[in-house]
């Protein structure tokens, strides 16, 4: 099944625009467990509240070649009808870029994946190309130094916005998404003005400080959907002992619940 | 030793600006030779003939663990002289991005990585806060579409040279280098000229279309040094059969005599 119909079907079947970002950090982590064993815990604990789930790469390859075996261990338990964004932000000319497509869609197996667009058009095909799979370019991101290239005016727009009309022109196989942190609410507004239908990746909720109402409102469609909100440290970390999965499975509903209390359809 | 001056070293013992790109397709290879067997084979024919090498991540991803299996292998038989840069082109926000940073230098060990700056300073803060390892940033690359955004006036200067002068800015440490494409000889030289002292990692020549004796020209500092030439293909293979090792050595030497040739100290 391609990318967009998982999404949507898991966006109604849990009535949830949350993402659970699996960002392992193993000093986060109760003492003992494994990496593969935490993701599992957390994937259970939250399978029926969630839209998607989100592994960073970098969290896994700071553990070397133990890490990505435990990416691929947490892979394995996901569940079939949940779609998993691979957030890795890779970006590399032509025949580069087709390897770390082939590594992210095929080897791991990813619905969907981050792209950074910083070298243009034939760095972002080989991943559009493939056209079940979602390919979300970074836009606006959530980080304070986002502003430092972002936000500089590009004859008279910003960069970012410039990013997100690229995107409107280059998606021809309606597979592509943009990711627009939570933290700049207008910034993700007027990328929502702009592409009324291309689904958003909203990370930066959460400890980052995104204000989950305002986000929810500003960031969903006309139906109220297309808005993958990740939060991450906030769920997977709201205890630290052995109830972490509990825990987890608590923050995550309360999140959900708040997102949906705002979600109400944009109008144009 | 650092990053700088086992560069420094590696140019003036080997008399060689030339770095050899490690990016196996294992369709390009002799049949039945495994990935690490064919780096092994590459570097003991061209050890006294480079500056330094650089693994491409991708083409190592793409082949799943097995692939970082690989890398790893080809790191342990690097001579411990001459430098490696991890080609990775990672780009995060802040705390992920130190998790990558602690991917590439600790877990890996490359003396230095290629960053992407499109997140701005705190998405680079945690390479170049090794003091002793090379950081990167990409400025203008090789590919065609570079031009989508890094050329595009900000303000009335080209985004690829605002970058180089943040990359001034943030250079505390004195380990920040510049990507510049080989196809792109005029940005090049401007690039050079504005920063007389940065290493350059120029990728472009052979498969892309760079011509060498421009480069050559364009990319070295004052000393005729500093720029440092990246080929991949055009050296690896160089011939498809089982003498591909003696090919990569002949076309290696070849490439290193015609930058040599052209290695004048640049006069500002």
């Amino acid at each position: 099944m391609g990318f967009k119909k998982k999404l949507r079907e898991a966006v109604d079947r849990n009535a949830s625009l949350l993402c659970v970002g699996l960002d392992p950090e193993p000093s986060q982590m109760p003492p003992g467990i494994t990496i593969s064993e935490f993701n599992r815990a957390i994937i259970d604990a939250t399978r029926d509240l969630v839209c998607a789930y989100k592994p960073n790469l970098a969290f896994y390859e700071a553990e070397g070649i133990d890490g990505l075996r435990a990416l691929e261990e947490t892979l394995r338990h996901m569940p079939a009808d949940i779609p998993v964004i691979g957030d890795a932000k890779r970006g590399d000319i032509g025949n580069t870029a087709r390897k770390y497509a082939q590594a992210l869609f095929d080897s791991f197996g990813f619905d969907a994946a981050t792209v950074n667009p910083y070298l243009g058009y034939d760095s972002v095909e080989p991943f559009i190309s493939y056209p079940k799979k979602g390919v979300f370019l970074l836009c606006r991101t959530s980080n304070p130094s986002a502003k430092d290239f972002q936000d500089l005016k590009c004859e008279g727009t910003p960069l970012y916005e410039l990013v997100a009309r690229k995107a409107l022109d280059w998606n021809v196989h309606g597979n592509i998404g943009l990711v627009v942190g939570a933290t700049f609410p207008q910034e993700l507004e007027r990328i929502r003005r702009l592409c009324p239908a291309m689904p958003l990746l909203i990370p930066g909720v959460g400890s980052q400080g995104g204000d989950l109402p305002t986000v929810t409102r500003c960031g969903v469609d006309e139906t109220g959907g297309n808005a993958i909100i990740n939060v991450s440290r906030a769920v997977l970390y709201a205890s630290k002992g052995t109830d972490f999965a509990e825990a987890a499975r608590a923050a995550a509903e309360t999140v959900r619940n708040t997102m949906n209390a705002h979600r109400h359809p944009q109008r144009p």
